[in-house]
């Protein structure tokens, strides 16, 4: 594998011209669905259905075979049964595509029948230069230019627009497997890597880490092809963007369930451990954090240490707050003088951290001039490095009064602040948590995730000047390892 | 503490009337909005206004002080600026009054004057024998006769009526502080201890213990009063119904964040840890288990053990759902022969767990019917204790199917079940998980909580046995530590 150039990657997200090689029967058949779907996504791109047995489809022109195409070809997408797979990829290499998805399943995952057409592919792939994705994947996203590949039914049709690339080794990871347009989650790229015969995370990571859309990477991963290369790769592109990985596989058992439907064996636990920390790449547990801890990243500058001013309505969540800071490596920060004397001239049970607005609030005629003075103070001092804020939703009047306070706050703000929404009306929590995240803000309905999300931060800042200091902190005798 | 009969915390939940001492200023003022508040939630007891400025407030006559009400008072809700409340308390000792939740704060979480106003409250609680609920506490909500001694303003109107005891030391956990009615949480009651300068989590879990709407008990603590008493007091509920602790203040700094909002100290968390799991008490860890894990015991048979079935949709979930299972604490069945057989005979790629159904749906003209056998088979086995089931929605259609499988499969069930729901469209997931908790039966957007809220009811399970054959299991060390 990478034999060839990593901008060969670049047909695989920015292809011109696609070949879709697959069932075209009307309403199910997973060539047609794919065609589909980029047209509900609005695909700027060529698309050329390749199927024997059809003449036209939605208005286009289906070709018997690949080579029939009079358009050279950047991405062919194929979803056929996987004993003819070979023989369409080998076509597609004579036409000189010069990328394929493989969707189809059967691979190396489902034991040596699999395997041995896997080799096939990757034979072909080595003589002729053509890229493959896969086999056993649903393939790629661009919201830049509309572009998904993934041929299974998806009930909507937009994607936010952002600066995340999320990649995955499963298809779960993907517009059929997410509420990505009711979650907004602001995307630059999508990518299932499946059973990663020829193109794997290295390939990916190169593309992802001069690609202009994107801004921070998260990555799940099952097993890694080459730890050494992985380790210097994550090195390079981690001191230029945030490379956040969840890794399950963690127990032996998880690892022998990786095994069974990826094809691929899962090194020990405890070297993968040991080699992100070296290559500079920050470790996620949960999906929930693989989702949306990287909101963090999308439009807030990193800060500059690890402590943290938090900012609550209730104290019992506080003492919640300062646990998961202190489990997670953040400081709670001592407060300047100065902040102190701001602070108490609203109340002098507010001159603490966590300032704790909840006995305040409810007696206070207008209390969101307080909390808007309270956070102007708390991100003011030099002694705080980022700010956990909660915001609390009710009826939902309260949630233009918050924006316009975060509208004049925000607006030049150095450290990067993370919301919790809580309240009484699940309805009102969405909306502000939306209006929030559409300036760039992360929110979060569990205050683990708030506080967890500022850590991560820092985490990465901190990985960033090490790295580009060329000091990165490497824990004892994980050097010699290899996963 | 504890000189009285348990027996006098049922006035705090089942009051026949009550007294509500504070202010009676139209839209705020915090009396005449606790009263409100009964009435929105349809309070069946007798409700007395106190305050000597008003006459008349939404159609009930405003008496000047408790002693004027020609009732017995079974309950005083204490409403009023700190000073005053010592004289209060005192008349409401006078005329007999059983109970009394004193909601203002300012007592011993602020310092010496508020911890001498606190100990004349102690001190006429002893005397009198009038058991009190806090200060500072919002005080208690019954599902069952409509009660909600809150006086801030709930944007809604009706909470599920169940079989979960929220307890807490922190007004969060409270009609004003959660979307109770949008999730749905099938309550019987709940309770925030605030200072506990009387009525402490002892006392509570007594009462709970004998209350027949309760089936599980989840407790917010951040300190225990007595240590011996509480882990006597646990073991004895915990034998009849599960106990479920989430204690923050863990780190340093959190236990230092804790005294400073309840004015109590919070100890070490190696005794507390000991401790709990001496006593049979089940720990959480986070906000989202404490409100999502108790649903797990609702409704649902305990498993025999503690090995998990798990059918998923996607490989990559798979492997995540096997770490999480792993990490705590349940092992992986292994299917029997029949069961090898059955799933055989849907499809080769079945017979092992996790079942992945993913490969085959998409391929499938009807894989509902799949599903449902797949579930019945694994159920069905011997040699599995509970079981994870993914649910995928999409476009809502699916919803009514779902559910008609469920009827069939949960009729006869002995085994517990807990679902884990994703999709691509935030409305149907959230109308899915809804309907299917309607059975009483727990949903997770989260997969890591659909496998942890198995493994809670295998702990509270083996929990249970010991507890009820007196052999528990007590780590080394812990029976001589007291927190």
């Amino acid at each position: 594998m990478n034999l060839h150039a990593n901008s060969d990657i670049k047909a695989f997200f920015e292809p011109g011209a696609i070949a879709v090689v697959g069932s075209m029967r009307e309403w199910g058949g997973l060539g047609y669905t794919a065609i589909k779907n980029m047209r509900q996504f609005n695909f700027t791109g060529r698309v050329y259905p390749v199927n024997p047995s059809y003449e036209e489809i939605l208005g286009l022109r289906v070709y018997p075979d690949v080579g029939a195409v009079d358009d050279p070809i950047d991405l062919a997408i194929v979803i056929t049964p996987k004993q003819t797979v070979p023989g369409i990829i080998d076509q597609c290499a004579h036409k000189g595509t010069k990328a394929a998805i493989i969707v189809s399943d059967g691979f190396a995952e489902t034991g040596e029948t699999g395997a041995g057409l896997q080799r096939q592919l990757v034979e072909i792939s080595h003589r002729s230069g053509l890229r493959i994705l896969g086999p056993n994947t649903i393939g790629t996203l661009n919201t830049e230019n509309g572009l998904v590949t993934n041929p299974y039914f998806i009930s909507y049709d937009k994607i936010h627009k952002g600066n995340i690339a999320y990649c995955s080794q499963s298809g779960i990871v993907g517009a059929q497997g997410q509420p990505l347009k009711d979650e907004a989650y602001p995307i630059s790229k999508m990518c299932d890597l499946g059973n990663k015969c020829d193109v794997n995370e290295v390939d990916l990571l190169n593309y992802l880490s001069h690609d202009p859309q994107t801004s921070v990477i998260a990555m799940h991963i099952e097993d890694v092809k080459d730890g050494h290369k992985f380790i210097d790769t994550v090195r390079k592109v981690a001191a230029r963007k945030p490379v956040l990985i969840l890794k399950p596989g963690r127990t032996e058992r998880g690892a022998k369930a990786s095994a069974s439907h990826t094809g691929s064996l899962a090194g020990s636990e405890r070297i993968y451990d040991a080699a992100f920390r070296q290559a500079g790449a920050i470790r996620l547990n949960t999906w929930r954090e693989f989702w949306e801890i990287p909101r963090v990243f999308v439009n807030q500058p990193l800060p500059q240490g690890n402590r943290i001013g938090i900012i609550t309505f209730t104290g019992g969540v506080g003492v919640v707050s300062v646990d998961t800071a202190e489990e997670c490596g953040l400081t709670i920060a001592d407060f300047s003088p100065a902040t102190v004397s701001r602070l108490s001239k609203l109340s002098l049970q507010l001159a603490r951290n966590p300032v704790d607005l909840g006995p305040l609030i409810p007696v206070s005629d207008n209390p969101l001039p307080v909390l808007e003075e309270t956070i102007a103070a708390v991100l003011d001092d030099s002694n705080v490095d980022c700010v956990a804020v909660t915001l609390y939703a009710s009826s939902g009047a309260e949630t233009p009064i918050y924006m316009d306070i975060l509208g004049r706050l925000m607006k030049n703000v150095t450290k990067p602040v993370s919301f919790w929404i809580y309240g009484t009306d699940l309805a009102a929590m969405e909306e502000l948590s939306r209006q929030v995240q559409e300036r760039g803000l992360p929110a979060y309905f569990d205050i683990e995730l708030t506080i967890k999300s500022l850590a991560v931060a820092a985490d990465y800042s901190r990985v960033k000047s090490s790295l580009n200091s060329g000091l990165i902190d490497i824990s004892p005798g994980a050097k010699q390892t290899q996963p």
